[in-house]
């Protein structure tokens, strides 16, 4: 990648245990509380949505870093298999694989904590393995997505969760359910109309405001 | 009342229709779109909800008015009837009762609109009453009921609907379908653990800011 944000620091790529790709940026003077970006299915650590919300987060005074997901190397399960269903397997597939990758990205950036973590759908699901493992991470934004509530019972740090009140992928049931299950003490729902890649700005500017309360960048 | 608002300009007591008592904040300057702001049971115009929402308000730029419910001469229905249902109907009584009194606040205050509404618990119940009425208002914030979905499929202007995961005055089920009746292209629920009375603080942020984004004060 070869982006600048404009007013940020633009750092080279970085390597993670040899292979997995990451990306840095930090706002000018290159401090700040770090919070970890996860894409969605199909996207990579580039991508619009990843590169947006690092923008906004830059602007707010964080260091954020976003790592490419793992592949999938799950085969289609027959005819049989519908889309939701093939997406929950493979987004837990890419989430189970990618926690160590998560961790030794928080060993490079952040080795104390605390830190931060967004990702919706597939991101969220990689964020439920993550949170559930990392006490480092100490406030996630997660969303769009209605699986593991076994790992949002383990979960105790404050979380904002998006939920879109139509989305085709994931029923509204099973969101509600995952939004009950997380052991926070402080957690918020925030449900928008629309499908699943239909998540408003203004959810993006609150996820902004939800890291700036619990993190508390200079 | 006797309270002064640092910097706003503070304005006497108003009475519409010679009895329903007001009263109207102000942003330096005087200018700036008009939110209704209702109060819940039990309390009145001057009640700390009402004035501290004011305050935040006045100094997002908003002029701010409040008036004090009608009373309720409803009588208990005997002991069989629970609290949740006496609520339920005392609401009910009080909102039909309010909607021509903000009307009339309206025409003092913004008689070519737009302006916004803010109302929980029996405030929202009026919010709905008003809001089905009255073209001049444009965007709400209500919550903590589940009353009136009739009155929500006749509402299309954006709204903010706050719901409390363990209210024990209003059903989960009541709540979120009534979030799902509004007509409303435009709707965001926000879900937060606790009972009745405890609507996060940074509820009341997140209602300032979308009252700026469809109000857009200068």
């Amino acid at each position: 990648m070869n982006e600048t944000i404009p007013g940020t620091l633009w750092e080279p790529d970085f390597l993670l245990n040899g292979t997995v790709p990451g990306t840095l940026w930090e706002p000018d003077g290159g401090d700040g509380p770090l919070i970890l970006v996860a894409h969605g299915g199909g996207q990579h650590r580039g991508s619009p949505a990843v590169v947006g919300r690092a923008r906004m987060l830059v602007a707010a005074g964080f260091r954020v870093a976003a790592l490419d997901a793992p592949g999938s190397e799950s085969p289609m399960q027959g005819p049989a298999e519908g889309l939701a269903e093939r997406l929950n397997r493979i987004n837990a597939e890419v989430a189970a694989r990618a926690v160590p990758e998560w961790k030794a990205a928080l060993d490079l950036l952040a080795p104390d904590g605390p830190a931060g973590f967004w990702g919706v759908s597939m991101g969220a699901v990689i964020g439920l393995e993550v949170l559930a493992a990392e006490p480092r991470i100490t406030a996630g934004v997660l969303g769009l997505t209605g699986a593991r509530p076994d790992l949002a019972r383990r979960i105790t740090v404050p979380i904002e969760f998006a939920l879109q009140w139509d989305d085709e992928l994931v029923s509204r049931e099973s969101a509600l359910a995952l939004f009950d299950a997380f052991a926070s003490a402080e957690k918020s729902l925030h449900a928008n109309p629309g499908r699943h890649t239909e998540l408003p700005r203004h959810e993006a500017d609150s996820a902004v405001r939800f890291f700036q309360r619990h993190l508390r960048p200079a």
